[in-house]
């Protein structure tokens, strides 16, 4: 493990004490806490899954937003990270030399320009493009940067046709840009039962991507694809590298794809502030640590391990109801119990916290700051 | 108004001289941005408002987290702040002895009531109660403190019955508490056409709260309620004070409603990142930005108050994707071009980010702070 973080408090020598060690240093309700263990076995697992397959792993980071995280990812066997921003490529700068894909159509203003070189002297940094503006600010603000193209899969947000995306490739290089391949995101694997049709359209999508650039004369190296629910019907030879993020953490919205359920490493806790109003009891986790993310597929605010039956039914800033009807009475708990909670997307809630209390098996308790929170450009 | 911000750039004598200062001191896209005179004319309305019904306003400042906008609203004439957080109102006790209602059912655990101790010793305290639960912990944390009574008047989320107000409140003067009156928030009046009968509700249950009281032997001084859709409607002579928050910056929620037109004060800026899909473009605002609230009743994620027919159909953390079948094609706009977007909800948009950037009229812009931002507990 990584000696740079240092703990709030050490493993103790008998239970008891670790347990009040842990009380000492956790912080008032709500708050968001990591399960060190599962987090370390997901890192693993999915790591093992890519190497059995010959798959290169690039893990999106923008899920955590923190080093301590993104630390275990590269030292169990990641080539690099992924990001959405210029900010977040910043804040992961600070692990060394590592290679960051900004997998995003990185659009420079003048601004932008110093920030981007400042990073080109710090990491190995491979920018998204899927547009000629984008190209020739690229080129202009970091000229000889390093590109990959973003090709469209079916989700219809960024990303050009593949059959484009040779011509596409030309005009970076024609620009003086070094373009290492293309990438794509299977969004539409969203949803339950969407993921193999979705992992079959990205390896279509990428082998059609690579058809164009050897039409244009150009290698592609690298064929990059995945998400969470998609890599595991990953097909091997379509796809040379898959950029996961939610898999270190899981959420709710996981579970009910039947992607996550004994790997849930994330977690609210919370505490009931009310039971004046029958049938329910309230919670002072609200959307401001929850995050209001509700996919249709998903039952519920969030998801709570602890009281099979109960349904977090409204939500509003810093309440969270919970329907007690399909609870054993002798679970209803009190004003004042404590309660686990997890969020529908790990993204979005960890976006709203300073920190991540990770909690070791010993049960000590560390403070993890979530560095790239908030890092929107 | 006030001098202890410092400003990032001085108003210019030309126009164009300012416009080059506030591109100067303008952060990358996207950014949330507030409209000063805007912002200062809806607090000076609402003032207005109260003033001429004889109720008092204690504004929700878990909408902006902000010190600036709450002193504008403070020096407006609000005879004091509600917050929704014990960490808000160590926030709002920076701007010195001011009257802080935590509107929502505290809770103490053995950690919350050193922190307590402490703000009952620099603000004027006033803490929510809705449980015997609560009034106990209290009780035990900070003898003497004064509490409020919440009630419920048809939201069912968090308050008791108001026939029950009266016992609360005898529980409370039994445990040695000091007790100011009842509040209850008409939340079921969010939706079109909601509010009247929501604020019928409001004056309905404090009346009975306040005969409870009465009937209890109590006095009950202060009865308060209101949010941003009921105030319009509320009725003189039932309430004493009002709540609202969302007013003062306004969002596409309160629009919706018919709430807010020319007096929306806040919005995201966001550049154009990609046109590669046809029949839409996609902005670099989404859910880490904008927040993901999307009630019913409002027609996208946000409202572009620049492209009129342009739908905010679908959000990612970092996307958000704009169709534009309904749009004059002069409109569309290409990669890098600026875009206007107004949140859905003010409060959960504004906890995304750690600093507003104020517009000044001069054109002059200035980072405010989002002090509160983040504070949960």
């Amino acid at each position: 493990m990584p000696s740079a973080e240092p703990p709030v408090s050490t493993a103790s020598a008998t239970e008891s004490a670790a347990a009040a060690a842990a009380a000492r240093s956790a912080p008032a309700t709500p708050y968001l806490q990591v399960d060190v263990e599962r987090l370390e076995r997901n890192i693993a697992t999915m790591q093992a899954f890519c190497h059995a397959r010959g798959i290169a792993l690039r893990p999106h980071v923008k899920t955590h937003k923190c080093l301590p995280i993104a630390r275990r990812q590269l030292e169990a066997g990641a080539i690099g990270l992924t990001v959405a921003t210029l900010g977040e490529a910043h804040a992961f700068a600070e692990l060394g030399q590592v290679s960051i894909l900004v997998g995003y159509p990185v659009f420079l203003d003048a601004g932008a320009a110093a920030r981007i070189r400042d990073l080109s002297d710090r990491v190995d940094l491979i920018l998204g493009v899927d547009s000629l503006d984008g190209i020739r600010a690229i080129a202009k603000a970091v000229p000889g940067a390093r590109v990959r193209v973003e090709v469209d899969c079916g989700l219809a947000r960024t990303g050009v046709e593949p059959a484009a995306a040779g011509a596409l490739g030309l005009a970076a290089v024609d620009h003086g840009l070094e373009v290492d391949g293309v990438f794509t995101f299977p969004g539409q694997g969203y949803g339950p039962g969407n993921a193999e049709s979705a992992a079959a359209a990205e390896a279509d999508a990428l082998a059609r991507a690579a058809a164009a650039f050897a039409a244009a004369g150009l290698d592609c190296p690298v064929r990059s694809g995945g998400s969470t629910p998609t890599a595991r019907h990953v097909r091997a030879g379509t796809v040379t590298e898959l950029r996961p993020g939610v898999y270190a953490l899981n959420d709710a919205q996981q579970r009910a794809m039947g992607v996550a359920e004994d790997d849930l490493a994330l977690s609210v806790q919370a505490s009931v502030i009310s039971t004046a109003v029958a049938g329910q009891f309230v919670i002072d986790a609200g959307s401001k640590v929850l995050a209001a993310d509700r996919p249709g597929y998903v039952d519920g605010h969030g998801w709570l391990p602890d009281h099979p039956g109960a349904v977090f039914t409204r939500i509003w800033e810093h309440h969270g109801v919970v329907d007690t009807s399909g609870l054993d009475p002798r679970q209803w708990p009190a004003v004042g119990d404590r309660i686990r909670v997890v969020p529908n997307h790990a993204c979005t809630a960890v976006n709203l916290v300073d920190e991540l209390v990770a909690r070791h098996p010993s049960g000590t308790l560390e403070r993890w700051p979530v560095t790239a929170r908030g890092r929107n450009s």
